[in-house]
């Protein structure tokens, strides 16, 4: 790192206006020049998205402090492509997506939105970051992002005086907890996440059914060395992520079947 | 495999209407009892969604071959949701989602409608697999499917011979060739795609921007043992897919870095 700040473009998957964008953009803003680029809706659950059947719309807005900062119709996958695609002029050093309200963990790291932006920088050999809350059960969304954007901002510190490989990132999910009560960090794999999804079908006014996906909220394998463990033993959970979903050991076993010819 | 016949969904993120839905569904069917639910329309590009906040339909519709299947608004991951929860009644043995018009290679199964489509059968631990027709530049879409869905029967009958782990799939990509120009299978490992999206701003009848993702179709990196080096030689590219994307060679050396109190 030379002496010229980093410049850093912040996103999330909650849109422009969530709390936890602006809670990690006041602490990003403490360590590098700040661009923030994110939709202008929610997109929770929304996946890898590339949007190319339709054009995308960039807006000038403000955010809550009164900073200048971009909003898009498009995912949060997409305003990280529109942004280094060259909307944001000046070359970026990171990309930090979050503070998502809600831990992704496990399996979540392919549907989250927040995740996926990381990706769309790391596909683009762009150190990249996402950040997540474990907010505790039944908080009404204004638990305190103080913690998690400060873990945000020293792990954004880390990686850009470490570096990343080209295609990785840094899965970050940050226990419910007050500063004081988090135990510390830890270097975690991706554990497995229990869904506990239902079918909800209703009827509309018309009689014509529809359906829900609902159920509860999602919980998980608590296993100590996994992010969901190390989350609910009152560590911040930092999972390296890489993007060769190829399943090596895999590879020859499924040679030695009998393909036709 | 008992000699009940298996259940086996069939989806796709080109829509119900799809030629190449309707060309795996025929030769599936001469392996196993098929239920069809697929989108009502295209979800390209369109990432690992699990639709939540709004309600989903289904419509019973039926197939231009006359046969009945099912279409919903959700996203093609939605739809193997849907199936599994319950909306398809009996058990099902084996998801297989396509067949794309598309090469699926390198870094687009994070992106792809067709593979994430699959990776929702995985996380339910049903086997999966995704396949997909490199169809050949300014193709009309009318190239045929057949050598492409014949490939999916075949794959679809050594899977559920010899089954997958749970959270694996197969992504299958099948070269725009004749039948009698593939020159056989090969197990592949995922490769790298180059993108070459490029951002183009226009401006609306009132003066306003606006932007595209555009630029040319992505190329790859030729290598013999990956998917993309596969097709482009003329084999039929079998790539074992896994979920935990975890980078365990990382770990230990991000524990290494300073990671604050």
């Amino acid at each position: 790192m030379t002496d010229k700040k980093p410049h850093i473009l912040v996103t999330n998957d909650d849109g422009i206006n969530a709390p936890g964008l602006l809670a990690l953009v006041k602490e990003i803003r403490k360590i590098g020049d700040v661009s923030v680029l994110a939709p202008d809706h929610n997109w929770s659950a929304s996946g890898h998205v590339k949007t190319m059947h339709r054009p995308l719309r960039v807006k000038l807005t403000r955010l809550a402090d009164g900073s200048e900062a971009y909003c898009s119709d498009g995912a949060p996958s997409d305003c990280v492509a529109l942004a280094l695609l060259g909307f944001i002029e000046n070359p970026l050093d990171l990309v930090i997506s979050g503070i998502n309200p809600n831990a992704n963990v496990g399996h979540d790291v392919t549907y989250s939105g927040t995740v996926t932006a990381a990706m769309e920088a790391a596909i683009s050999s762009l150190p990249a970051i996402a950040i997540s809350l474990d907010s505790p059960e039944h908080s009404t969304g204004s638990f305190d992002f103080k913690a998690a954007a400060r873990a945000g901002r020293n792990a954004a510190s880390l990686v850009l005086r470490n570096g990343l490989l080209p295609g990785r990132l840094l899965n970050i999910n940050v226990p419910g907890l007050l500063e004081e009560e988090i135990k510390g960090w830890r270097v975690t794999r991706q554990g497995l996440r229990i869904y506990r999804d239902e079918l909800v079908r209703r009827e509309d006014p018309r009689g014509k059914p529809y359906y829900w996906i609902g159920g509860e909220a999602p919980t998980g394998v608590e296993e100590e060395d996994t992010d969901f463990g190390a989350i609910k033993q009152g560590y911040i959970s930092v999972t390296p992520i890489q993007l060769d979903l190829t399943d090596y050991p895999a590879m020859k076993q499924i040679e030695t079947w009998k393909w036709p010819k």
